[in-house]
This record gives C-alpha cells, structure tokens and sequence, in this order.
C-alpha cells in the first residue's frame, strides 16, 4: 500500500533564484509532494569540463526540500553540453539519411557510443557520490525519455561496429549468422562479421533477419545505457530509481530496461497523443480533440504497471495544450482532474503535472505549466489542489489484480514494424483495438510481457505475438485468444515450419495470409468483418466464427482460441463478449466516451465525453469522474 | 502622375540577330514602351573569365532603343556561369538536406559567399561603367526574383561563417547570446560563436529563437547582396534601379530590399500562384482555376506600392498557360486586360508581359508568351494591344491613399514558420484572410510596413504581428483591430512578460492559446467560429465578441480592439462591416468574383467569375473591366 | 506454331539437396515442362573469388532434367556476392539522394560500371562454358528483371563519366552540345564535356533536354549491359536468350534490349500491381481486388509480343498473395487460371509460376508458391494441373495478327517524365486508358514500337508520342489517331518550329496546350470530356469532335485524325467506335469486368468480376475463361 501523491517537474536553473522559496511554497500550498529537478542540467552543473558548479543545485535542493517536497533527481544525460560534442564529435547519433543528428536541441547521442558511455558515467558518478545520501532526494531519475525523437536506432559507425561485434557474439560465426538469416536468398552471404553493414539504404528491403537483428541489437544498448547509470547509483544512493518512458515507444525493450529500476514511470499527453500516437483508423479524434482518446492513457497505465512490476507513476501529465503536435487545443476543464485519477485509479503511485510553470522561452514555450509565466495560475493549478483534496479524504486502496490479460510484446512490435505484409499491421494497433474492445466492455485488464505467469487469469489475449515462447500455452488457466499472426515467427524472423499457429491440441494451420485495403474486409456470417489482415485456416479445429464464404475465422479446442484475422469492433465485441460470458465475467454495455476501472475496493467511472452521460442510475457530467465502494 | 505603359520581357540572345528588327517593330505595334533584358546573360557577355563580348548586346541595345523602345537592363548575377563555378566551387547555395544546389538551372548561388558577390560587383561593375549612361536604357533591374526555388536560406560553409560572425556581432557575447535565447533551456549554452551551427538536422526543433536569428541573417545577406549591386549602379547611372519581387514570397525582407531602391517591381503569375501559393484553406481553387484568384495579384500590388514607397510596376505578366505549376491552364479571353487593368488601378507604372515570345527549348519552353515559337501572334497579343489603346483613352489618375491600412511583416513570416504551434498559422495566410473579407466588402487598401505612419487611416487591422514597434498604438488615429497574436513575441522569439498582448489602455491578456483542426473550431455567438488558432482572454475590457461559450473573443478600449482568434469568413464580415460602419466607411456587399478597386478619380470593377455578374446596375462580363468616373 | 507450356522457378540452393528429387517428380507431376534457376546464386556458384563450387549445380541440373524438365538457366549478376562488392567499392548505384545503394538485398550495381561488367562476363563466360552446351538446358535468362527497385538510374561517379563520355560521342563538341539543349537560356552553356553534371540536385528543374539525354544514356547502358552477356552466350549455346521484363517499366528501351534476345518474358503479378502501378486515376481498384486490373495483364502481354518480334512468355506468374505491395490481398479461386489462360490467348509460349514452394526466410517470404512451405499443395497447385490438362485438349492456335496497333514508345516515357507540363500526364496511363477502352470494345490489340510497319492495320492509335519518325504517316493505310502531344517535341526535347503536329495534308496546329486538374475537365460538344491535358487546336481541318466551346477537339484529313486533348471513358468511347465502324471493325460493348481475345481459330472470354457475368447467350462465372471456336 503506497501513499497517493502529487507531484511536479521543475528547473531551477531557468529561473532567478529569489524566487525559488516562493515557488516552493506554492508547490506545496497546491498539494504538491514530489518536484523533480535537474534532468537537463548539464551545461549548469558543469558548464567546461571537469569544471563543476554544485552551488546552485545545492541551494536548490535546500530551498525545496526545506518546504517540504520530497525531490526526485534526474541524471542530466540526456543533453550532454556543446563542449562535450566537441571533445566527442562522433558521438552523435546517425539517422536514416546517413546525416548526423546535431547539437542544438536535445537527444543527440548514441547509444553505442563507448566514449560517450564513459562521460555519463563519470557524470553520474560525481552527481551520486555528492547526492547519493541527501535526505531530501527520494528518488533518482535516469536520463530523460529513452527514444524520444527517433533516438534509439542509429546508423552511426559507432552503432555499426558495436552491431559487428553484437552479431559475433549472438552467431559466432559468419556461417551461422548466413543460415539463421537465410542470406543463401539473394546470395546475401557474408565471408566475415566485419562485412556486416547496418540495414539500410539497401537497393530494396533487407533481409529482415537482418533488420530485426539489428532492432533488437539497437534495444540492447538502450538497456546497456540505462543499466551502467543503475549500477552506479545502487551503489550510493538507497532511494528507488525510474524512468520515464513514452507513449506508444516500442523501440527497445521496456520490459527489460525495467529489470534494472525500482519504478517505472511514463509521460503522458492525451492531447498530443491523440493527434500523433493514437492509430490513424482509430475514429475518435474529432470528438476526443480536448479531452484525448478515453483508452490511450489506461493503456499505458496498464502497460508501464508491468514495466514497474506493480509500482509506476506518472511523472509527467500534461495540465494543459502542449507544444508539439500539429494543433495543440486545450483539455475541457476537468481533464486535468481526470486524467490524475484514472492514473490513480489503476494504481499509480503519484502524479506530477509536467511543468511547474510555463517557460517562455526555447523549445516548450507554448508548453502549458501550472503557473503561467507571469507566475499566475494556470487553470489545471485549481484541479490540481482539488485532486489533493480528494486524495486526501480517499482511503488507499491497492491495485486489484485484473481477470483480464493483454499480451504485450517489443520484440513482436519490432517485427511487424519491419515486415508488417500489409501496410496497417502494427503490434501497438492491434493491441490497442483489442485493449479498448475490453475497455468499451467495462473491464479492468493487466498487461503483461509474453513470460509473464498467466496462471490465474480468466481470459488471456495475445494478438500478433510473434513468437510465442516455450511453455505458453501450458501455463494458460482460463480462455485465451490467439491470433491473429500469433507465433508466425521463429525468433529469426522466419515461418516455422510446421506451420503457425503450431498451437498443441489445436488443429488448425495458417495456410495463407493476406492483406487488404478497407474495401477488401472480408464480412463474418455473425456480422462485423475482418479488416486489415486475413488468414485462410485449416485443419479440423472447433470453428466458432466462420466468414461469410464459410472458412474458419475462429477455432478453438477446449478453451485454447485461434483468431485468423483482425476482426472490427463489432465482430471483437461479439468474440470477447461471448469468451467473458464463459469464464463468467460480468461485462457493461458503455456509452461512448465512458470507462471503468476497478481497484480492489472501488469502482472509478470516467466520462471522456464532451457532454454528460447517463448510464443506469448514473449522471456523470462532461470530463468528469465518480467513484463508488464496491 | 506617371504615365501608364506596358512592356515585354525579352531575350536578344535566345534568337537570331535578323529577326531583332521585326521584334523591336513588332513590340512597338502592340503598344509597348518598356523591353527589359539581359539578366541570365552573364554566360554571353562573358563567355570565359575576363574574356568580354560586348558586341551583341551593343548592337541588341542599339536596334530596340532605335525602335523607340525604353530598355531596362538586368544585372546577370542569377545565372552564374558555368566556369565561375569551377572557380568558386563552394559558391553553391546548400539544401537542407546538407547537399549543395548544383549547376544546370539557376539561382545556383550562395548569398553569404564573398568570393561570389566579388565577382558580382565585378560583372556590375563593368556593365555600368559601359551602359550606366546609355541613352535607351531607362531603368537597371538588379539579380532576378530573389528567393526564387527556397534560395534565400542556405546551410553552406560560407553562410555557417557569415552567420557566426553576425551572432558576434549582433550579442557580442556568447553569454549574452545564451541569454537572449534562453539556451539554459536543454544546455544548449556556447562558450564560444564558433560552436554555434546553423539550426538544420537537429534532433527535435532547434531553438526558435537561432531559429529566428538565422531568418533574420538569411534575409540580412539578400539586403547586402542587393545593395552592393545597388551602390555600384547609382555610382554609374542616374536611371532609377528596381527588383523584380515574386507572389508569397517571404524569406527576406523586402522593405529591406526596395530601401534601396526606387521602383517595386514584381512577377504575377495568377494561375500559377492559385494552384501552388494561395493558402490551401481557400475554397477559390476550382471556380478560378482560369481567371487566378481574385485576391491574390491585388494584395501583391498594395504590397508592392508599400515596397516601392508609390512607385511600382508588374514587370512579368502572365499572359497564357506557364510551364511550372502542377496544372497549367489556359487564361479565360480577357484575364490578360483584366490583370492589366487590376494593376494599373491600383497604382501601376507600368505592366510588362512575360515575355515577348514562347522560347521552344529549355526549361520554359511551355511558357506562353505575346508571340507564339513561331512569331505567330499569341491570344494576349491582341488584349495587350487593347490594354495600350484603353490607355491612352484614359486619363491618369494618382493612386488615392486608402483609408483602411493592413500590415504585413516579414519578420512575422519568419517567426510563424518557426514555430506556428498549430498546422496552418502563418502570416501571410491569416493577412491574406483579412485582405480578402475586406476586398469582398469593396475596399480600397493599403498594405503598410508595421513602422508606417498610421495616421490618417480610419481602420488599421494587424493580425499576427509578432512584436510591435514602440509606439505602434500611440500612433493610431482611428479603428484598429490587433491580434490573433499580435505582441505575441519578444524580437528575441521569446513570450513577454507581462503576458501579451500588452496594449496600452486596454485591459486584456491572452491566458492561453490553443490550436484545432477544423473539427475542433470554436463557435461565436454571434454566428461564425474561430478556426485554427484561439487565445483564452482575461481581463476587464469591453466584449465586442463573445464566444458561444462566454469566453471574450474581441474586447475593445476605445478605438483599440484587440481579437482573440482567427475568424473565419462569416465572422470576419461581420467584425469589419462592423468597424468600418464606426468610422463611416462605405461598405459594399460584392458577388462573389467581382472586386472595386478605386483611384482618386474613378472605381474599377473587375468581374474574376467564370459567367456574367449583375451589381447594382452595371453588367459586368465574365473576365471583364469596367471603370466609373466617381 | 509452338507446344504452349507451363513451368516454375526454383531455388535447388535454398532446400536441402535430398528433396530436390521429390520437387521434381512434383512439377512433372504437376504438368509442368519448364524450370527456372540460378539467377540469384552467384555466392553459391562462386563462394569466394575465384573458388568456383559447380558440384551442387551439376547435380540440380541432372536432377531436374532426369525428371523430364526444361531447364531455363539464369546468369546470376542481379546479386553480385559480398565480396565482390568489397573488391570494387564503387560499383554500387548511386541513388537521386546521391548516397551509394548498399550491398543486403539485390540489383546493387551501377549499370555503368566498367569493372562490375567485367566481373558479369568473367562469371558468364564461366557458365556458359560448362554450360552452354547442356542437353537440359533450352533456354538461358540474362540477369533478372532490370529496372526493378529504380536501379535503371544512377548517379555514381561511374555513371557520371560515362554519360560525358556519351555525350562527347553524341554531340562531338560542347558548343554543338549547347546550341542542341539550348543552353544559353540560363546561361547554362558548357566549354568542355568535363563540366556536364547529372541532371540532380539542380536549385530548380534541369534543362530537360539534359534530364532526357541522361535517361536515353542510362537506357543505353542497360542495353549494353544485356548484349555484353548476350555475346557471351550466343558463342557458346544454341538455346534461346531471354530476359524477365517487368509490369509497367519503362527506364530502358525494351525493343533495344529484346533486339539482343530471342525472346522477351515477363514477370505477371497482378493483385501487386493493381495496388502499386495501375495508374491511380483508374476507378478499377476496389473492384479488381483479387482479381487484378482486367487490362493490365493484357497490355504487357501485346507490349511484350512486341518486344519479343512475336516470341514471348509469362516467366513468371503470381500464384496466390505476394509480400510485396501496401496491400496483398488472396487471389480469388480460379484467377491462376485465368491469368495463364489470358496470356496463352495473347500468344504466349509457356507460363511459369513463380515459385515453386514459398519459401520461409529472407525478404519474400510471404510470397505464395505452388507449394506452401511446408510443401503441401498451394491453391495455385490444382489450377496449374487444370490448365495442363485443359492445353493437352486444345489445339494449338498461332496469334492472329490485329487489325488495331497501339503505339509504346519508351523515348516518349522519358520525355513526358521529364517534362509533364499536368500532374498526371504520363505515356503509360495515357497508352493504357487508350488500350483499355479498346479492350471494352472488345477489341484484339497489337502494341507496337513507333518504327513498326504499319501497313495493313486498319486502326493506328498514337498517343502523346513525342517524336514521330520519318515517314510515319506515309506508312499508315488505315484509319489513324494522333494525339495528343504527338510530334509535340524535336529529339533533343524542343517545341519544333513550324509548331506541332506538323502532319502532312493536315491543316491543324497547336497554339497553345493546357492542363488542369478534375475540376477544371472540358466539356465535349457530343458529350463526356478532356481531361488532364487539352489543346487548342488553329487551322482549317475538318472537325470531327468539338468543345463544348466550338474549339475543336479531333480534326482530320481523309483517314489521319489529330485529337487534341486526353478524352475521358465516354468520349473514347465514342471516338474509337467511330473509327472502328469507318474500317468495318465489328465492336462489343462488354460488360465491366469481361474482355474478350482472339486467336486465329478462337475466341476467348474472361470474366474479371467478382460475380458471374452474362453476355449475349453466354453466362461466364466470376474468374471464369471460356473459348469458342472462331
């Protein structure tokens, strides 16, 4: 059982330091607990090299914790200063163009860079061993949104000389690499590791052995990166270390960098998500613009809980327009509430407002705060101080475990992003269609990674997992749905043969798959149609839906489902109603724009909606939340 | 008072000597005064380095002027030749892409390098000091449509060089230029000018305050460029020198440019420019696709007057189909005479059409001209005939000072596309909205520079005008209607504090703005909606507007109004019907494609439809003019 | 008379060596004579440089040609192994972004590279002379598939002096070379070969004749690329040479490449191109899903009869999905019939499918075969067996000779690609709507080069080609149709003067062409409309169809007819069945989705819908053929 709180990013160094105290009053006048503090702060800490500047950071951290807040302290990595570029000028991350990504913004370096490596480590170093004890500091950021920006491949020569080594490592030898690639294909074979070129800029795609390799490669570092700074800090500091992820970032292994932290936290912006994140066929934008698609955030709360192994936050939630997405509208007043208690609703430990006072000046200066830059209060401030309220007169209550799971995979998203056969097969999309079908259902759903223990659960839905891994099926306890293009691929990105599913006790067998344009969805003969992705089956398994033209589109034998197909939101609804109604799950009929979510002693309703809505004895009004005992 | 005349564009060198007689005779016989030539000549007066042949071009003078033609003579410097760039290899302009523009079209320059503006003062140099007093030649145009093809911006050696050297110069410190841009922001501070790059394939967007700094240097480098052509001619010549100026083109700023000058000159193109430059948002495209936009020469001309301080001309008219759009269409009979007459009613000196004849090879060669490839005559032959002879029906007229003034910044230009927060801000779109609501409301206006002396204008309207000049408001004698983000910005790209838009008397301040795409607009509740861009006012001031939801959406002090958002066109007849009534200015309510515009002695009528319009008691064909004594 | 045939590709070195025999007693099995191999298997064949490994492939010949197979045999230069590239570093293309196209998938050389074309006729050399001599080998394939993923053009430093070298032989000396572009309209004039730059990267369009003579250099190089090999293998076989051409490709000259070869192929995906090379304007892509454009086909079919001087084949047919396109959606039962049959009825000597088994790794994997990859039977298995049996049946026809020629010209694609003037003018999509609506006529289709004879065809159709050559009227017999943009350009991509089309005893000329987008489309006087492209058209011809305006449309003298501008459905329509009733040419009126082809002794129907079709007394199921004798 965790206390709720509250929290807020803040920067010192962009600010006079007469009013610190003043902002630090503030903070916790609005109810404020937490204030993270120095994740860019490099070029103040040590403005030339081995020059370090302490006082002010010290005087900071005194000022705030003086008032009360507890700080969480980021590692300034992720904006090496421009003295550091010099010294390093190749360690600048390479992109797809072959040109290098340069200073002037933030993110500029590569993860395989080994000099690069060795400055974070010695900057840490001298931050740790300084603040590793310091009794206001509760928690200790590792650098800053891992893959913002497209940041996790590069095609620098470092990137291309630490993959060289990667592959002799994982292969051994280049023989072995050529057979578990299949580069016989096109003669694609290779004499030497030192041959080996990133993949790219090739005449058409390249093996996607090869691209796959190199994604997983590319996660590696970003777990390397992350785990030298983990190391360092263990060893100095017993406050718990995170992370802030993204929303929808698959380009490394969330799961695993997760291994080496204490909490994992994301940032979350359901406007600009809306407008750039949430899948293009998703029809919820219009009528969503100012308040965010009502499954966007639940999702990732669901999603970054298993990256955190139960404890995650929010440590950035967007109190207001943003400045980054191509039309940036203001939430409807009390989305700022809102959004603070879904998260706390599944389970988030705190929620901190990104940022404390709106910056007029460089990149975010149309980023909203909770002060405006004239110092006034901004609008979310009140629904901030009201959320502290609430959480104060609310007794704890611990995250229920869900009879739902939804399978969620980076190395399948890696996959199909580098071979998707039809242009919207994405893992994220078709995780999302099926996590809000489950949502629109009134349900309560844990994500787990495809090794999680899933023992336990009523229903288990793994769709386009790519390789399934040994022992799946056998640790299965209720219904579970599988397909479509679930375990299509050997970890070598190849077909299995026999062919997928290879699912034991299923007879069934993807004889073919293929992709459509919307005017090619092929209709179910209970309703509804498979879109997007089609699979012809055979074999002699139970068939529970049948297309229109009659061939399977799902079977089953026993409880184990096969799905071979992308089915819409009508024909999804229809699937998971009826596996809900086997395993005895309650299910709702919601009205758009409305959602649930249960801890283990309430029930939370959030109407997402731009208008009230009534739902059995219920009126819950526009952007507005209501909590019941269960 | 000037004499009205037409002109041609013609190219001595693209054709055989004999056949310049004929032209020369044939140009007179259509009614015109005015053939410019030699600006992409550089490659026939100087075949070889040093090596001069003056000889065709003596004898080109010498038969044009012998016909009685007046001859404006261009500087060659925007086709550099061929051996000048083995010279100069690094004189090539560079893409954003890092690549250098090559050699094979034109504009193949960088503005920044010295070497290049050398051997430009040199080629100047010697064409003035042998035609500087030459009795035929009546006017010197410098280079050739700056900015054409993105070429004000480069990211060469020689512009990274020049821009340092004008940020040393421009903060004098590196801690001075840290500040003013805010580069504490992500520790993007320089110890020193010569860290600093130009703002191009950074990782996220760079600072848009260097952003910014390297606009303003980009344009600084034409206003140089120009003038140190500019100082060499008024040394040699006492004919007045001119620039011809393109549609939309904001890259540099011509105020700048024309200060140096003594005639606004530009390049209207109409059904080029509805295709590829008016703003994507208009609904005109299909109805005008053979007339042009009814707005779109118009506003180019207020400006241009502006640029020219008065005097101006069109110095390239279309007179067919042009080979550069993605669709070509052909005028409607009479668009020749209407874009004339449009011309010459707003202030004209002069109109010269693109060019004399059709050149069947190179890049132009589906170019219409006044001759067809075969010297056959080409349909505006006969309507520029025409044109000369209305001309000397007409008695002259001054162009009357307007009584509504409209300012258009280039700096706001720059400082939009830097950062426009929602997809479509963009100065001369939202200046191109307002131009056009009053045009449709039959006004005659002018289009100022935001230093311009205000007073005397019954209505001033200033949308998007990022910094106002001090003394801006003071300077305001009648109605003026400030904002959507007016005094939005500090010159430094930062937002002021106090908060905009700090007018004086008026109790007003934007809280918070936000952007939507269309689903997301706002509606008024006197009808109409705020479209892509709204501002949350606070405050006292009076409410002129009220949003549907309550919200201010104009307040007033007096005279002084400033708006919290762009109208749309319902709204904006509204707002400026309502303005002009206060100040007593006539207002007409004009079909759609019929235009007035009025000199000091009689009202034109331009019908832009594609049939008949019936106005009060006039009938106006489709394509027609028709003018009034007032 | 030739045995019409069937076949497959395959891969020996992809499968293990003990199930080669089963693989081939299958095809026999299956009905199939001929068998592809070796044109990707270089690394194979040559593992390291100059250690040859002949052993496997002796044995896969012997194995298959045991069984009673043909064996086409590939040179295997389409993939150049890892080594070679490391020994020649700067044989890769160079792509338009001017980076090097790197080694990881196929086609990664520079056609122009001297040293890279050694190393293909070292290793021909090598193949044919072990052998050329083969009992089972009846035919060799050269390289695969040229032009595929744009590797026609190239922009290495290999090609670059190649095409000085060619334009030094083409033109004799810069200042001819300069008069023949017109260079001196931009001063863009050369003194020396050496200073000729590709065309790319230029600050705005290059000159296009520069742009059209690198294209017509860079097909030149493919040319001598293939009669490098050619050479090779004429002196040490006696088998036909054959190339595999693509769908809709159209860098090189394919007559130039096909005069070198005994017989052209082609490689037949329809589904793949109905998504990514039927023209867009086509309204036939939702209907045709998983059937594939019903003229598609059928056009490479009679194109490549062409390229072939009358010998051709399918060498290789989709069989089921492809992994290739945005979209690859299931053919529907029956279409892998349909399509062979279609190609038999054009005249086709065999139909291959490609492939023989899908194959589970590397880049195609989702592509279908006969065999799915666990070698159990594909749907395409039985319709492969059906269309043998249904072959045995049938007696064999020769290809009657049509009595309607379509004119392709290769040049006329680069020119109109250089220089469209409209969005959408293109010579493929213009050729294709032309031969569309004939096939709706029901019509059989000879396509033709613009130097074929002509005489004897009563119907000459002639779209937007560029240049006519001598005596191209004269030839004509029949009724003809020019235009539009026929003879509208000189060789060296000029306007000619006198204007076009300059036909002999035709009265008309074009004054001036012009292109509009839908809305601007123009109304013909006996209905329907140009659309894209129009001109207008002086002169004293007689007018066949005029404007909506009175401007005519088509004109004519006696049988020659001139058309003006790009006729939509309905206005073809009535044009063609005009001039097919002035020959006597007997037209249907086909129903969507069903087209007709003659041979000599039959009729045959195809039904393209995805419905059955009646028509007359004949009712043909959806992806149905039917024959009847003539």
């Amino acid at each position: 059982m965790t206390q709720r709180t509250l929290g807020t990013c803040y920067y010192p160094e962009h600010w006079p330091e007469e009013i610190w105290p003043e902002d630090a009053r503030r903070m916790v006048e609005a109810g404020l607990t937490w204030v993270r503090i120095g994740e860019f702060a490099w070029s103040r800490i040590e403005p030339a090299p081995d020059r370090l500047d302490w006082g002010w950071l010290d005087r900071a951290l005194e000022t705030l914790g003086a008032a009360g807040l507890k700080i969480v302290m980021g590692t300034p990595t992720a904006t090496p200063p421009r003295w550091l570029v010099e010294k390093l000028p190749d360690m600048l991350a390479v992109g797809p163009d072959g040109r290098p990504r340069g200073f002037g913004s933030r993110r500029h370096y590569c993860f395989s860079h080994a000099g690069y490596l060795d400055e974070c480590r010695r900057i840490v170093t001298l931050l740790a061993d300084r603040y590793g004890a310091h009794p206001h500091i509760h928690a200790w950021q590792i650098d800053n949104e891992y893959g913002c920006h497209d940041t996790v491949v590069s095609y620098s020569t470092a990137a291309r000389d630490a993959f060289r080594d990667w592959c002799a490592q994982t292969y051994q030898s280049p023989g072995a690499l050529n057979r578990a690639w299949g580069n016989v294909f096109w003669s694609m074979e290779y004499d030497d590791f030192a041959q080996i070129d990133l993949p790219t800029a090739t005449v058409t795609e390249p093996n996607p052995a090869h691209a796959l390799a190199f994604r997983q490669f590319s996660s590696d570092m970003v777990v390397r990166f992350n785990r030298a700074q983990a190391e360092i800090l263990r060893a100095r500091t017993r406050a718990p270390l995170l992370h802030n992820y993204m929303g929808r970032e698959v380009a490394f292994d969330h799961y695993a960098v997760g291994a080496d932290l204490d909490i994992a936290t994301w940032d979350s912006y359901p406007l600009g998500f809306l407008e750039d994140r949430v899948p293009a066929s998703d029809d919820g934008r219009a009528r969503f613009l100012r308040q965010g698609h009502p499954d966007m955030q639940a999702f990732h709360h669901d999603l970054y809980r298993a990256v955190g192994r139960g404890r995650w936050w929010v440590i950035e939630q967007q109190p207001g327009p943003v400045n980054w997405a191509a039309h940036n509208p203001a939430p409807l007043p009390g989305m700022a509430r809102l959004w603070a208690w879904e998260a706390f609703a599944h389970g988030a430990e705190a929620v901190c407002y990104f940022r404390w006072r709106q910056v007029p000046f460089a990149q975010e200066q149309h980023h909203a705060g909770l002060l405006r830059p004239d110092s006034a209060p901004a609008p979310a401030l009140a629904e901030c101080r009201l959320v502290a309220d609430e959480l104060a007169a609310m007794p704890d209550a611990a995250t229920a475990r869900a009879r739902v799971a939804l399978v969620f995979d980076y190395a399948s998203a890696w996959a199909w992003q580098v071979q998707p056969q039809g242009a919207e097969f994405d893992h994220f999309a078709i995780c999302f269609a099926f996590y809000g079908a489950l949502r629109r259902l009134g349900l309560s759903i844990d994500i787990v990674p495809p090794d999680a223990d899933l023992s336990g659960y009523a229903l288990v839905l793994a769709p386009g997992l790519a390789t399934l891994p040994d022992g799946f099926c056998e640790g299965l306890t209720g219904t579970a749905i599988l397909g479509p293009r679930t375990n299509a691929k050997t970890a070598q990105m190849a077909i299995p043969v026999p062919l997928p599913p290879a699912l034991p006790g299923l007879d069934t067998v993807v004889e073919l798959v293929e992709t459509m344009p919307a005017a090619g969805a092929l209709p179910l003969a209970q309703g509804g149609r498979l879109v997007h992705w089609a699979e012809q089956l055979g074999g002699t398994a139970e068939i529970v839906e049948a297309r229109a033209d009659g061939r399977p589109a799902l079977v089953r034998a026993g409880k184990l489902h096969y799905l071979g197909g992308w089915p819409d939101a009508d024909a999804l609804d229809r699937i998971l109603r009826r596996a809900c109604a086997a395993e005895g799950i309650a299910t709702l009929d919601l009205p758009r724009g409305l959602r649930v979510r249960d801890t283990d002693t309430h029930r939370f309703w959030f109407n997402y909606d731009m208008k009230p809505v009534r739902f059995e004895d219920r009126e819950i009004p526009e952007a507005g939340v209501l909590w019941e005992a269960l």
